[in-house]
């Protein structure tokens, strides 16, 4: 049955159309868009007029550190000679910055804000050298910025750091068609980026909902992992070199374009995931693969979590090196979805269970027949249920956003705790029932008003065991917080799971990061930051 | 034209055939029988006749550090009473150790020799933690060993330090085929590794030619290369944790299997090719990818290097996701097999330039047709001037062969000056050529046995811009040697390259590092190490 959203594979696999796959470009569904309407510019818009409450009063326990100076006059004409253009410095010391200065105390998600007064935006590393040079012999407490779409509030000040913004560092330095190394600033967008890219045939080896506004310098800082880690692989992988200035103002040059060199400690990896808490990234050199020619997405439902992990075992080994994404939903995430969109759903009837799949290769026609045969096995042994095929870029985008919007469908009922964990494939979905089961034990969950929870659910990325659990809540709610934390937490630490698979620690993790890493583990990575950082200016009150 | 030895797809490339491909298991040509005919076993066999050079003596300017205390019969009861089993401990100081304990002192090249009184085996991290602890208390240099298969004297003493091998941690752990991530200890034997993997379908995502006899914890250790990098990635991509005993005695528990997991920094990464100088790696969790049902192997002739450049990128675009080796060998290399072996070579005419070109996929029939297509364009476009396609697993073997046997060959016709750099793509071969002019300037190259050299010849890892210089000599000669060194070195520093590209530092290349790395980055390095070893028990002499 040939419809406007897709083919049904349950009903007529050999309908499956082919031409229109061939060399199709790949235009994913992304909600730049919507990040960017959440995203700084528009924070001193409409939004501005509610107040964002300050993370100094949301976290009353976290003291401002008396061993960080007081921004005085004489610190902002320094700042103002170093840095000449007009653009340069935002300053709310010597003038009423205003408004100009709340995008940078506050992030996307309106859930942190600072009382930062001065915002610097250095345009080369010999500029930033200079400034952290000055901050770290004047205890000036600092924060890195990029394009400030972080979900942990890394990004953003807890008090009056200055704020270090990497926007104006926003060159693309070279690239080599040959070897696919890009090399670029800190502060270009990623999807800047992945277009210039694009051009060149081939695709930056990271893809996530905010591209439109994220730094790639940023990304680097966060190991940001997003929707195609499972193809491509980790930034620990696939940066082969980073250029940071550290807090006494050295410049670390590590931006090789080499595969491969084997001399000495690779330095650079300490900085993937840093979070900028030991050094700015400047600049980054990047592995890019080609671009594939032929993008498919397939869209499935499911009657068990059981199946969702045969069908992915499946794929994995019948699919292999075509398979790009995996990505599992659960059927309250699509009808939360179909609620608020109001989108005629991709299939007929309605699961517990929906995967998204995508491959990505360089032959159409291989591509399909791979998909045809994956398709034919898995409706053949009655893992899934039912499906559809994307026919062309439209439908891809459209497949995909039953996936991508879920995020921005919460944010539209009320708030959300979000967790994002890593946990062992064969429990990833027991979280979301044991989550599920336990709040509405405790009488948190129902249909109308009157209940804190509207649901709880799961969605993620099968293909790297990362599970996003987001309990959908009217209004936040300290009892509803309460029996989550640290239960959630200590779920995960009994399966050994990470409280934070790629959106990293900033100051909404802070807190419980022992749940993930040992005492002893904890002690070495302290070492580290004492080692760069000894008076601590660095993204302070966060992280470790 | 077919042929026993494949099929000339210069002529007949419609006559490809395809039914042999199918599921075929992959065995490529791997000298893993050589080098083990090389290794520690047989070094105390007939060659251990001929004497193998002191290193002392070899490096007249590398003092034993006074600061390191000599081992008394004390230690040694100590040790013993530590480690219960017999074959725990190899001692020469209280009693006669005599050929036991040589092949720890000396390297499977016979170029590296030092003067071990003991040799310690422990099976577990905490046996290994008190060792540590108690080498690091009394001031006693060690060297972590695993198969001791390196090419630059890394992992044998220099003087008495203790050698502390990995081979009694040898189980694996354990693997979770639903995501491919294995667990295993350090002393695990890669090929072991690698056939436990190969009955569950899946692949170690490291090759060598060493792989018969290296321990995967030493591969880790020295961020070994190897064949398939192309493919597959670095170890820093695929190694999600390490275990790792510090010379405190701390053992860093960071065995992850965790694909995504961002709390905290990244410690392992430091231990990834930090060559035993900041600890000792007990147990590495890795993320391995199915393995590929099909693999194809092609051999070609080319006219020039920029043909083989062209190849190389025609081959990225259109393999893609396929394509997991494309190897380069001069012409001059391949007569040296071809007069070493007398095998009869692949194609009918001689060329200044050959590659290797290796697919690996899920489906046999797309593999072939995308070989098809690929060799049509090259062939039609006149990049290759001739080729031959593998038609079964020997020839496969046969092929490998030929990139694989130089190391050999080269090894049968006297001394060789090895080069493992990285240069940027476009002059990889330029430095092969400018070596050669300037030898033979210096009327050092010659056919007949009164020149010292008999060939300057390059080969390599064209994915990876990774050359294998060689210059092979009749015998070993200081004039040679000075003509090249540091020449070599500052030819590659000019192209920011890098000295060691895979084989890593060790005693060979510690102080040539000043090419590749700045003050600063060998500063940072520096700290690391101190920072960690303060007392600079591990590994002494060698790396940064």
């Amino acid at each position: 049955m040939s419809t406007a959203r897709g083919v049904s594979i349950a009903l007529r696999r050999a309908r499956l159309p082919r031409a229109s796959r061939v060399a199709r470009p790949i235009v994913p569904y992304t909600p730049a868009a919507a990040v960017r309407s959440f995203s700084v510019s528009s924070a001193v818009g409409a939004d501005a007029k509610k107040e964002i409450k300050y993370t100094s009063a949301a976290y009353p326990n976290v003291k401002r550190d008396p061993k960080f100076a007081d921004l005085t006059e004489e610190h902002v004409r320094y700042f103002r000679s170093l840095l000449d253009a007009q653009s340069a410095v935002i300053d709310g010391v010597t003038t009423e910055a205003g408004d100009d200065i709340e995008p940078f105390n506050s992030d996307w998600m309106r859930k942190y804000r600072g009382h930062t007064r001065l915002v610097l935006k250095p345009q080369t590393k010999e500029e930033l050298s200079q400034i952290l040079k000055y901050c770290n012999e004047n205890k000036l407490a600092v924060v890195p910025q990029g394009g400030n779409t972080g979900l942990v509030g890394g990004s953003v000040p807890v008090f009056d750091e200055i704020v270090i913004n990497t926007a104006r560092m926003n060159k693309i330095r070279s690239f080599d068609e040959a070897t696919g190394v890009l090399v670029a600033d800190a502060g270009v967008i990623l999807e800047v980026a992945d277009q210039y890219l694009a051009e060149r045939n081939h695709l930056f080896p990271l893809d996530l909902g905010a591209k439109g506004s994220c730094h790639i310098g940023g990304n680097v800082a966060t190991n940001a992992g997003g929707l195609r880690l499972l193809r491509y692989g980790s930034l620990h992988g696939n940066v082969l070199g980073v250029e940071a200035v550290l807090p006494d103002g050295t410049i670390l040059d590590g931006l090789s374009t080499l595969r491969k060199n084997n001399t000495g400690y690779d330095l650079k990896q300490l900085f993937i995931g840093a979070e900028g808490t030991i050094g700015i990234i400047t600049g980054v050199s990047i592995l890019c693969p080609p671009r594939p020619k032929a993008v498919n997405v397939a869209y499935f439902g499911l009657e068990s979590f059981d199946q969702v992990r045969q069908a992915y075992r499946e794929a994995k080994g019948q699919l292999s090196e075509i398979l790009s994404a995996f990505e599992l939903m659960d059927g309250r995430s699509q009808n939360l979805v179909h609620g608020v969109t109001g989108k005629k759903r991709p299939l007929e009837g309605e699961y517990p269970f929906y995967c998204l799949i995508e491959t990505s290769g360089s032959n159409a026609e291989h591509d399909i027949a791979k998909l045809e045969s994956f398709l034919e096995h898995i409706m053949g042994e009655g893992i899934v249920a039912d499906g559809v095929l994307a026919q062309d870029e439209t439908q891809v985008q459209a497949l995909w956003g039953w996936r991508e919007g879920i995020t921005e469908t919460l944010s539209h009922l009320g708030g959300t705790y979000k967790y994002d964990v890593s946990i062992p494939l064969e429990e990833l979905y027991q979280l979301v029932e044991d989550c599920r089961e336990r709040l509405t034990k405790l009488g948190f969950v129902g249909d109308d008003d009157s209940f804190p929870v509207r649901d709880v659910v799961g969605y993620g990325h099968m293909g790297d065991s990362n599970l996003h659990l987001n309990v959908a809540v009217r209004q936040y709610n300290k009892d509803v917080e309460k029996a989550i934390e640290p239960w959630v937490y200590e779920w995960i630490q009994k399966r050994n799971g990470s409280i934070s698979a790629e959106h990293g620690l900033g100051l909404a993790k802070k807190e419980f990061i022992g749940y993930s890493q040992n005492d002893t583990n904890l002690k070495l990575m302290k070492q580290i930051k004492n080692l760069y950082d000894p008076n601590g200016i660095m993204n302070p009150y966060k992280y470790i």
